[in-house]
């Protein structure tokens, strides 16, 4: 049998979720069986989601696991009603943040996910609106105002992680896609060498790649193995060369591409 | 004096950044110095993060805030030769989950971002194609395989929240602009009557869509307050004529927008 988890958040819910999985991953044998209950911010709404909680408790062998992120005291107060491992995050740090700053909390629900701080989320926005204007090398006049220009075959995973960049931290990243032409010259694109601090490589298994194009296109030489090889290894050999700082992106998300790049470029969050 | 303050994950850094800033959000009138240490997955890196943590300590009147969602127990376990009140997510919680699923835990840093599910990841990246592929109209041919048709006048935030709804939960969303043509009709465009139960509406306040549109073109009719009052006005009539569910994006965030829009359609989470 599964057991029930529920996600409980004021808000989004995607901080709750993110860390109830993170927890929950560390126990591969178990099978889960997720409820998500967002923007659950009165009264009502918390008293239903307890009641759900209670009912899940009943009908199954073992009481429900709970993770909440609900910032409002009043509402917090009802988990103590379920029937369940509640894990209540705001409830296990508020008081040593309080005692240690020496200041009471004040319940602000979504205040960072919010409008909080407008400057910051107008900059994301524009970020994402960069990432598609300045997409496959298909313009090239803003390369002065981007941040990173990130460089690869097709499909390499370009266009996805440059909107990542943009919708996550802001980074205005334009991306330009080494065509043939451009793998069978030893020095990168002409219209790149002004920019070299900003460029930063993606690879891929040729095989994955491979799989990736035919997805798209099933026959032809472009989804071939042996154009995948050759295009990959021209491209790495092209980054090595140059010392453009690289990442392979066979086994990793988006999340974890950004976040690499991030790290590895000492570029500031924003 | 600015409150020094650590992020530590041995993967993307993106969970702990999120529950810091809420538990922090709570203290309004602190001001943070921000450190993000992402990918501390070894030893070293461990020990030079716990370094530069007491330096910080040192210079600083009051100690360091760290937040912590180290997995690796090994890891965590230098977390103690810090002179900081330490926030530490698995220390807290591992033992609880660990008692009531009579489990021990294994660590393994990154299961949930990473590619243990790699077809909800390939669902995600497919979906953020869609949104690409199927933006502004363009394309009506695959509303058949949309799980959401956006509607929305000109700058009203259909495009990223598109690209958000593919990245974050695997929705296939496609985006539809209302053109002045359709706001003169009383009923949804022609090409969109098959697929009433997939419409979604964005609205927003007049004078933030002035703003936005002055942003891209400074003059003209399109960014006039008075046709942005129109254009809101005959949408927002036309969403509560066809019993269109729709959402005000003034004050929101895309990822409000979307949890809201995931939340009110009763959709799935992937």
């Amino acid at each position: 049998m599964k057991r029930n988890v529920f996600f409980l958040s004021d808000h989004t819910g995607l901080t709750v979720e993110a860390i109830g999985m993170s927890l929950l991953s560390q126990f591969g044998d178990v099978e889960y069986n997720i409820t998500h209950q967002s923007f659950v911010d009165n009264e009502e709404k918390i008293l239903r989601a307890v009641a759900q909680i209670n009912q899940a408790a009943e009908y199954d062998d073992s009481r429900p696991l709970v993770f909440s992120t609900l910032v409002n005291p009043e509402l917090r107060h009802h988990l103590r009603e379920c029937n369940a491992l509640v894990l209540d995050y705001f409830e296990s740090y508020t008081t040593s943040l309080e005692q240690e700053l020496g200041l009471s909390a004040t319940p602000m629900h979504g205040q960072v996910h919010s409008m909080v701080d407008a400057n910051a989320y107008r900059d994301r926005i524009q970020a994402v609106n960069f990432a598609l204007t300045n997409d496959d090398g298909a313009i090239t006049r803003n390369y002065p105002a981007a941040d990173l220009i990130l460089l690869g075959v097709s499909r390499s995973g370009k266009t996805p992680t440059c909107l990542y960049m943009g919708l996550q931290y802001g980074v205005l990243a334009a991306n330009y896609p080494l065509t043939e032409d451009d793998l069978r010259t030893p020095k990168p694109p002409k219209i790149l060498h002004s920019y070299k601090d900003k460029l930063y490589g993606l690879t891929i298994d040729p095989f994955q790649l491979q799989r990736i194009r035919q997805e798209r296109r099933s026959q032809g030489r472009y989804a071939s193995l042996e154009q995948c090889q050759w295009e990959v290894d021209a491209a790495e050999r092209l980054f090595k060369q140059h010392q453009i700082p690289y990442i392979n992106t066979t086994a990793m998300s988006i999340e974890e591409i950004a976040a690499k790049m991030l790290a590895n470029s000492g570029m500031k969050h924003r």
